[in-house]
This record gives structure tokens, C-alpha cells and sequence, in this order.
């Protein structure tokens, strides 16, 4: 689905049919934003033609194609590819989005198969700043980047959470704390992956001289680079706290095998006591005088309590039991 | 709440209302100074008139704001977010208190909630110096920053002793290390997050050729960024003699568990003879002599004490008890 | 064997001796590919001599010679190193195969042994574009390592998968797990080992003015260093996936130890409660009234039954059976 | 305490008062050292006004001050803060000791506690090699540097020396290897803290052109670097072998606890054996013929020393005693 | 002892006396090569004046004196230490023998102790390849090295082969694997200390216009470079590889207790079992109908055996045996 708005002085126009875009763009102070959403081999190729854009650049917008966040510079055009992080409602588990740019001087396309920006709301922001958006295609995506990248701080405050969560998990003692620590690196690791070549991404943007965005744009677009820092930096803590909690679950364990192994070794000395008494008074000798005796009996009953009842204070005493 | 210091030649002013400030710092030989403690949206927003700042910058200084420490050129002043650190007097854990400062050729800005600076030490301090209050606004920058970085120093020490405690901790076998090395981590985390991009940040206000602070000004300056250096490096080395209790930690802890194991080892040795000694008399063989003996149960009794005995002696020299 | 392919204005013509390529090759407009499969010592020589190669360039032609993936700057032609990642059918492990390329401004030489690349398919793509190979040699050196590069992904893919399966593995506690995880971190060491060093080499080959291809050809060869680029950060995420599988499967088996410790524990509680009591029961003590009891018996079992029942639903509630 | 040496063309002046060095270093080829030993506030601000130093540097050389290693550049002198290692005699940890240095063309300050370097060493150097004292300050700088440099080299050796004990430690399984480690790894951090710092001053006074220092006086202090750098990684070898040595002695307490625990195992299963039998033959059967037999006690025994004996067998074939 | 080699125009010259050698060197066309093995200070200090070498440099030289691995620029002549690798026969320890090189625009000078470089090997290569001999020491210093630098893959072919019988040896369970894991680790670090520095010098060598060595010989030393890059890269790959083995070794360890725990447990319970039936019929009871029966000491065997194998089925069912 093909969606274009047209802005002219910063106003938007409205039906523009996408046939005269290619006219429309080369008027003075035109703005021309595409929003190719879910778009077709087709439609991909329409625009390609439309807007004059690179072989080798068209080929990474072919829908199906997962390209690694990058700038490519191409005559009168860059091509930009970003992702946006999301949470699964049901698995918790993080998915990436893939949004492909093409900015040129006064023209913007962006495909993608909806996740990524809410083009409506883009919309709204450029027609609420219509003096930047007379400036060129920079300020348009600085918005569109805005979107995008807002879109991590929400995935990265569950993780956060998940890492806060863990730590009580780790010193409660729960059980699946293993399965939890190693979902947590594995979003981690893929939100790393994207986030670090779209950091760097930004760095060519914002210091190359690509000669397409104004210098205030490009105060703007720093600010995307800063929450991609921001993103970056983290992840790289969450990475630190999960190897932390995850140190923290090994001691834990180990302690509880030793605890348990300190009850074990108690317990056993308490039964082996009582039944070493009667083991003794089990043994078939003719002479035996405690045998005989009128409480004989109770007398080994009280051995018995004693020497269990001994063992076990020592052991409190000891902190094992 | 809004505190305005004028300094002209290096002496301060009383009583300039704020509204004059845009008119005072025209003057030459002027120094202004605006302290704006847990400011209001609106409070910000007449700074930001009054000063001429960049809107860009002015949106970092709204409060419930978050950056991360930076530094931004405008058109006339840069932008510097800073954090202290302070360590919560029941807690013990670390919290980071931002600062923003905006940073003019005379002029200089401080947002934050109070906690970071102690505003009347700063002005002591430049009143204190009016030769380099006279050189522009480089110097009170120092002075706030000074008073920033100096934060960290009582938090790290406090760390420091912390580390220092975990090692008698791990070796005197104490219950509770893990989660005081679980907590030391987190804390050194939280500075290292600000510390290193504040360090970073001096750098560029170092390098880069700002056109706002004289040479003198640069030269105290670096002084803050020797701090800032002093405080990543700690940092890292609490993390690594953190990781070295940690591991010492973990050798302990075996080292009890194969103790305990030993131990266990040892006295089932022990108890399963005697026990099997009692177990052999107990047999209803008819033709066992020694049962018949006169002083048989005393025999089995010497037996056993002999065997336990014997095997006690023998685990002592081996060192399993 | 040599398999000569020479291309006139895009055209590819047929025919042309190996003798004649010298001739051939100063023609304007011409382009030549030479294909050395499996090439003797004799055959390398022979091309050496053809093509005028540098006796350094030459040595490292040599079959049996393995080099690690560069690129090395001649007079007229540059020499580049670089690997294939096949997947062996039977042993599931990683195996690399050598390409070394030859390329000058209008030729291109490629030793091999066959595997690295398809040399039919080569020819089918270059043909498909006789506009590029006009253009000299980068277009061609592009497919070429286009299908080099493009064998990693299938291998890289397969380890993901086994990557995915580790997880499985290691929660639903299979044993093998550790032998598993060793030969994927080989698998990737292996990998890691060429990928590195041929992302440098096509930085290399692409920011270094090598004065050999055209502006157009290193937008396609930009393409390669991009895909190299994702090898190796999927190398990356691949080791720490495997790292993390690993402390993982470490943790899970330090559980499983664990788990048995507390059955043992419980279990041997269990029983010597029972031996206590038919120890207990057993002694020879002329005075125990429950030994003449009616139903002694049925009370020692009782009894058995109540303690060991008794425990038994002790642990089930601290969860230790 | 202030100690004043002046070199005119290479030879030492005698008693020159210190009030005068003013004077007599504006003289052509004079060369004036000022070794300030444990100096007091007042010694350190007479020198400053003596020489001009700049007040930043002069905060920077009060007693009582920790610095980090560092070089700064002021007009007409550089200030160097460099640290020397020594091993306390008893308690064989690690002391670094502050040496703080102004170099000047033709003076050079040294200010520190007594430790770091011995003056009449340095003192006899100087004066044994007057051709190069003749050219200003950099060789005598050298020599310092030098001297407190070689300090370092008996403490890593010693280091050294307790990593190559710690080998045998650990495979001889003695207990305290863990303390050890601990506090070598301490004492390597501490190197490493200052050591670091201290190579990268050094290239600092190497590559930046401060026009103090003569050609030929560079390429002395280029040795200094050497050893800087050499110092740098013999600490990382040590950790590396340190860390090494962790990982064995882990695995081989591990060891340790895998054959106790075989050793309990098999001599459980001995005992338990002897215990059935004897179990056994203590039922109280009205119908057991073994009981009657009149061998049927020798019978019981042999049975028990062939069932403990085989199993012992077994154990030592399986390698589990 | 010294022994020198003159070529002129690449053909060696014979019996030229050490005292013509600074002679011989001015002429044209001359290139002389001195090999110092095991020289005494006299003879170094004789080399020293005749080839003019720098005091800094000739102190480098001195036997006894271990530095590490540098290229060092003087007047005239560059001083470079390097090292080759040599595995002891009987120990399998990887041993370090130094080279110092002096090299001058048609000198070179070795010094060393015999086991570095097979100076005759030397000779050799340069008498068969004239042209080359005859462009100055650039070449000579190519052969020199190279010969160095091939003596580290067959101790790295060694220690590769060490690592994969590492493998077997872990999952063969053999005991004495931490052991070799820390000797290789040993050597690795050994080996990475100089071969680091060694490659760092080589680029020196290759990219600071020194102005000694001809274009044509710089492509030569590039080949020495390469194999230093595989060579500090195999080292890297080896310690990865034997950080694994390490990670597999702990938990095979780990695994190997799990399991002995396993078989403990069940044994116990297995023996336990017949221990409480015998334990039962053992009890004195006037009334227990069972020890009046015909068969009932066959019943209580059979019980046992009924028991102990049911046990034994569910838990080899468990895989617990």
C-alpha cells in the first residue's frame, strides 16, 4: 500500500494522485513523504522509477530482504535501514521490525510491513512544525527516526524489570531462574545487534557531509543519535547485571548443595548414633549385664535420646542444621 | 525556585532582579550566574527566552527530563548534562543526582533538584577568586563541576571500604557475601554508566575548540576531566577486585562443600563400624563362641571403640576431620 | 585446469586459446577471466608469466600453500586471499576452502580447487549483465565473491539452528549438551578466523584508491563487505548465544546435582527411620513390654509406617522429593 | 628538606645557597636539580615562586595530595606525577610511593617522601656522564625516571616468583591457594593502576613536541617507555597466568570432591554389604539352617569378607579407591 | 664469535678479515653481514665502533640483557629484537631464544645465541638469489627473518595438536587434563608475549619510511608480517579453543560427581531396602507370625531380592545407574 503526503510552504496537500508525484517534487518547497507499507515487488519498483533510486539501494528495499542496520550513500539519495524493537504480548520475548529509508533533498520513502512507525502519527508531527518541515526531508526524518527509536525504551524497561525481577528470583531461590536469565541475554543479545550498526549508523549521518540535511535538521537527527547511545550503553548494563545475577544464581546454588549436604551429613550422624546403641544391645552375648537389668530397656531409650539430643544441639551449634 | 548572581570585574552584585538579567550580562566585564533549583516547566521556559537558548537545548532542561551525560554546541553556548553521585544515608546504595548546565561566554546556567551542587559553596568560591571570575564564565564552570566530580569521592571510598570488607567476609566464610557483591556490582554499574560518558564529555569540552573559555579556564578545567579519569579507573578497579571476591567466593564455598563432604566421609566410616561390629554379634548363629565368653560383650565393646578409634586416628592424619 | 572466458563490450566470445590471452587481453573494451581449477605448478607459472605477476603474488598462488584471507597491492593488479564455509554432509562440521584472486584493471584470475565457487554460475550472471562487465574487472570480482561470501550464510544458518536446538538441550537435561556446545564454539572459531581478516580485507579493497575499479563496481563490492560485515557479527551473537547455552547447561547441572543431594538426603531419612525402629526392637533387653505385646509386631510396623510416612510427606511439603 | 644541585657544563657546583638558584640558572649551560624530600606547604610554595611554577601544577605537588600518573604542559615546565613500586618486608603486599617532577629547559624539581628514588644515586650518575648533563634537563630527567622505574622490576619478579609457586600450590592441592591468588591479583591491579597511566605519560613526553628536551635526551627516555611497556605486560601475563591458575585450582578442588565422593560412595557400598550379611543372619527365623550349622559363624564371616573383598576389587579396577 | 659475510654485486667474497669490514662497506655494490653468536662484551663493543652503532642501541645488544620484542630508528640504523620459538624435546615447554639485529643501509648485524636463526640456512638462501643481495640489507634482513619466524608454526602445529588431544582427553574423562590445559595456556601466553610486540615492530618496519630497504624488499618483509598476523592469531584461536576445553573439563567434571551422586543414592536405597527387611525380621517380638513359618526365612530372601530388584529396574529405567 502506497501512501503519499505532499507538503508544500509546509502546508500538507491533499490528493496528490502518486502518478504526479514525480512532477510535484521539483517545485520549489515541496515535501514529498512516501509510505510504502507492506509494499509489493510492484510497488517497490514504482517508486524506484518515481524517484530515480540506485539499482544496488533498490535491491535492499525488495520486500523478504533482512539487511543489518547501515547508510549507503548513492547519488542524490541515502538509503537507510532501521529497525524497531518490540515486545510480544504473549511470549515477552522481543521481535525487530525492519524499516528501510530512502531520503533524498526534498523527498522521503519509507517501507516497512507496519510495526515499525505509526505513519499517522508522523503526520500529525510534521503538520504541527510546519517551519521545519519547509526545510527539507531532514526534519521529516528526524520524526520518523524519533518514532522508531522511542519504540526501544518500552522493551528496554520490561528488560529492566525482568533484571530487577531476577535478582529477588536469584535470592528467593525460585527454581526457573536459569530459563529466565538466559531468555533476558538472548533479547539482549538480539536488541545489541540491530542497535549498535544504527548507532553507527547515525554517526555516518550526522558527521559525513551528505549535503541533503540542514544543519538544524541535523541538531534534531543528533538527538536520535543520543537515545541510540542511550540504548546502546543499556544494554551493554543489562548484559552486566544478567552476568551478575547469573554469578549471583551459581553461589546461590552451590550454597543450597552445600547446605543441604551439611543437613545430610547431621542427620545421618543423628540416626547413625541410635542405631549403633541398639545395634549394641541387639548382639547375642550371654553376658550382658545391661540386658538383665529392670530398665535395662529405658536405660537405652535414654542413651538414645541423649546421644541424638546431643549430636543435634551440637550441630545448631555448628549452624548446620 | 530561581537565584540570580551577578558578578561585574569579579565582584558580585546584590539585588539584580531577574528580569534584568538579559540587560546586565550585555555589559562588559559582566558575569551571570542562574541557579534554577527543582525549576517549573515555566521557569525553564523564561530562561530559555532570557538567555537565548536553542530550543533543541531547551527541551533537555525540562524537569522529569532524563539525558545521559553530554555535551551539545549551540549557536552561542553549549549544553552539559552531569550527574553526582551521593550514597542514600539506609540504604547504602548508590543514587545519581543530574545537573544541567548551559554555559555562555558570561553567562552560565545550572538546572537541577538541588541535591548535585550546594550553590553557596559555588558562590563563596568564585567571590573567593575575582580574577577569574573577571576571565569569563569558565571558571565557574570549574568550580560547579568541581563540586559535582568531588560527590563521587566519598561514594567511592564508601565502595572501597565495602571491597575491603568483602574479602574478610569471603574468607571468615560469611552467609550473606553474595548478595553484598550482587549489590557492590550494581552500584559500581550505576556510576560507571555516568562516569564514563561525563569523562568523555570533558574531552570534548577540552579538544574541541568551544571559543568560550579562556586558556586559563581549560587549564583548571582539565583538572575536573584528571577527576573524572581518577573515577573510571576506580570504578574499574573495585569491579575487578569484585570479581576477584567473587571468585574467591566460589572457591570457598567448594572448599566448605568438599569439607563438609570429608567430614561426612569420615564419620559414616566410623559409626559403619561399630555398626558392623554390633551387626556380626547380633547374628543367631548356635555356634558363635565368642558369645558365650565370660567377658565377650566387653570384647565386642573394645572392638568397636579399637576400630572407631583407629579409623579416627587414621582421618586425622589424613586431615579429613 | 584452465578455463579462459573472455568478454568483448559485454559479450562473451568463445574460442579463444589460452595463448592468445595476452594478445587479446589489451584490446580496448576487453575483459578476461581466467578460471584455474585445482591449477599445477606448472599451470600457476604459466598464468604468472601470462599476466605478468609478482613473484611474491605468485608464491602465494602456489597449490598447497594456505594463506590467511588479505589483499595485497602489486604493480597493475592486486592479490586477494579468501575463504568458502561449506558444511560437511556427514560430520555436521565446518570446512574452508580457498580462493585466491588475481585482478588487474581488465582481467581477473581465480584459484581454486573447485569448491569456493561455481564458476558456472559465474558466467551465467555476468553474461545476464553485459553493461557492468564493460565496465572492467569490479563487476566481475563482484559475482565472484558475491558467491563466495554467499556459501557462509547457509553454514551460518545451520549453526543458528543448532544454536536453537542447544537450548532444548540444555533445559530438557541432555547429556551430550557439553559436546554439542565445543564443537559449535570450534565451528565458529573456525569461521571467525577467515570472516575477520576478509571484513578487512574488503575495507581495504574498498577505501584504499586502488586506481582498478570503477566508482560503480565499488557500490557492489560495498554489497560484499556488507554481508561480510553480518558474518561476523553473527559469528558474535552465535558465541555469546553459545556461551550463555553454556553457563546455562553448567547451572542445570549443578541443579540436577542438587536435586539428587536432596533426594538422597530425604531418602536415606526415610529408611533409617526404619532401621531405628526395628533396631530399636531388636535389642535383647530382658524387660521390653511391647515384645510381648499381642500386637508388637503390628505397632513396630505401625510405627514404621507413621514415621516413614510421616517424613515422607515432610519433604514432599519442603519440596525436596 | 630541600636539597639543591647545580651543574654548570656538566660539573657540580658546591654549596650554592638555595636562595640564589634563581640567579644561577638564567647562567648559559647551568643545569639546577631541587630534591624537596617529604617538603613542607611552605618548601613547595618557596620553590613555586623560586621557579614560577604555575599555581594548577602547584596544587598538585602539595604533600598529603594523591595523584593520578599523569603529564601536563605548562608555560616553560611540564609537570609529571609518577609512582615506583616496592614490596613491604613483612607483609610481601604491594607499596606504591608518589613522585612528583617539574622539568623546566635547565631545572628539574623532584618532590616525594624518600621512597621512590635515592638521590645520591642519582646524584652520582648525573656526574659520571657531565657530556650529557651539559644538555639540559632531559637526561637528568631520564635518570630519575630510570631509577624509579627499575623499582618496579624486583616486585613483578617476586610476583613472579609467587604465580610460579602458586602452580605447585595448586596441583599439590594445598588450602590457602585461594588467599594467595587473591592477593596477588590485588597487588597486580595496584601495578597495573599506576603502571598504565605512567606509559601513556610516557608517550605523552615522547610524541608531543614540548621543545624541553634534546633529540638525544628523547631516546634515553624512549627506554624508560620501554620498560613502561614491558611493566604494562608482564602485569597482564601474570593476571592471565593468575587467572589460569584460578581455573586449575577450581577444577582441582573440584577433583577433590568428585573423589571423595567416589571414595564414600565405594566404601558405603563395602560396609553396607558386610551389614546385610550380618542383617541377615540376625533375623530371628525359627528355620534358618544356617544358624545350626556348625561352621555356619565362619560361613557368615567368609561370606562378608568375599562380599567386601570383591567389591573392593571391583572398586579398584573402576578406579573409584 | 664473530663471522662475517661479504657480498659485492650478490657474490659472496671470501676471507675478509673483521678489521676490513668498515673498509669494505663503503664501496659500492657492497653488502656485509655480520653474525655475532654468542658474543662477549668485548666483541659486541668492537662491532659497535666499527659500524658506528648508537650507545642506546649498543646497550640493547649486550648478552644478558633481555628485551623485548622492538624496532628502534638511530641515525644510520635500526635496531630490532625479536624472538623465535623452540619446544624443548623433553619437556614439550615452549622456550624463547632472542635475535638483536642491527640494520644499515648495506649492513647487518645479528647477534644471538645460536638457536635462533641456522646462519648457514642463511648464507645459502642469499647465495641463490643474487639480484637481490645486490639492492641493499633489505632482503638479507627478509631471509633473516624469515627463517626466525618459521620456527614458531611447528610449535604452533604442536601446541594445536595438544589442543585436540585436550578434546579427547576431556571427554574421555582422563584425570590429568587441568594440567595440560594450564601448561598450554602457559605457552600461549609465552608465545603471545612476544609475538605481539614482534608484529607491532614488523609494522614499524613495513610503515615508517625508514629509508634503508628498497620498495621490492618492503614487499618481502610484508610476507614476514603476514605470517607474524597468523601466527598471533593462532595463538589467539588456541587459548579460545582452550578456554573451551577448560569449560568442557568442569563439566564433565561436573557431570562425573552428578553421576556418582546418582549411582550413590541408588545403591544406598538399594541396600537400604534389604538392610529394613532384615532389620524387621530381626525385631524380638514374641508374636510375629512370619518367624514361625516353614519358609519363612525363604520369604524374607525372597523379599529382599523382590525389593532390592525392583529398585534396581526403576532406577536403571531412571538412568540413575
Amino acid at each position: 500500500m502506497i501512501q503519499a503526503h505532499v507538503f508544500r510552504d509546509g502546508k500538507e496537500l491533499t490528493d496528490v494522485p502518486v502518478e504526479d508525484l514525480s512532477e510535484v517534487r521539483t517545485e520549489p518547497g515541496a515535501l514529498v513523504w512516501v509510505d510504502v507499507v507492506s509494499g509489493t515487488v510492484d510497488e517497490v519498483a514504482q517508486m524506484g522509477a518515481e524517484f530515480d533510486i540506485h539499482p544496488v539501494a533498490l535491491e535492499d528495499l525488495q520486500p523478504e530482504q533482512q539487511q543489518r542496520p547501515k547508510v549507503e550513500e548513492y547519488p542524490g539519495h541515502v538509503l537507510l535501514v532501521a529497525y524497531a524493537a518490540r515486545q510480544d504480548a504473549d511470549s515477552h520475548r522481543v521481535e525487530l521490525h525492519e524499516l528501510d529509508v530512502i531520503a533524498g533533498q526534498n523527498f522521503l520513502l519509507t517501507f516497512h510491513a507496519g510495526r515499525p512507525i505509526d505513519a499517522g502519527s508522523v503526520a500529525r508531527r510534521i503538520n504541527a512544525h510546519p517551519e521545519l518541515a519547509r526545510e527539507g526531508s531532514g526534519f521529516l526524518l528526524y520524526v520518523v527516526l524519533d518514532e522508531l527509536v522511542d519504540k526501544f525504551f518500552p522493551v528496554l524497561d520490561a528488560i529492566g524489570g525482568q533484571v530487577e525481577d531476577l535478582e529477588e528470583s536469584v535470592f528467593s531461590g525460585r527454581r526457573d531462574v536459569q530459563n529466565q536469565i538466559f531468555a533476558i541475554r538472548k533479547d539482549l543479545i538480539a536488541i545489541r545487534r540491530v542497535a549498535g550498526p544504527m548507532r553507527d549508523s547515525m554517526v555516518v549521518l550526522l558527521r559525513r557531509d551528505l549535503g541533503l540535511f540542514s544543519r538544524e535538521a541535523q541538531r534534531y537527527l543528533q538527538d536520535v543519535y543520543d537515545h541510540m547511545i542511550r540504548i546502546v550503553e543499556s544494554v551493554e548494563d543489562y548484559q552486566d547485571l544478567a552476568a551478575g545475577a547469573l554469578d549471583a544464581n551459581l553461589t546461590v546454588i552451590s550454597n543450597r548443595v552445600n547446605s543441604v549436604a551439611r543437613n545430610l551429613t547431621a542427620y545421618a550422624a543423628i540416626f547413625a548414633v541410635i542405631t549403633m546403641i541398639s545395634g549394641i544391645y541387639g548382639m547375642n552375648f550371654e553376658h550382658m549385664p545391661e540386658l538383665a537389668w529392670r530398665f535395662g530397656y529405658g536405660w537405652a531409650l535414654g542413651l538414645m535420646v541423649l546421644g541424638a539430643g546431643g549430636l543435634w544441639l551440637y550441630f545448631k551449634r555448628k549452624d548446620w542444621l
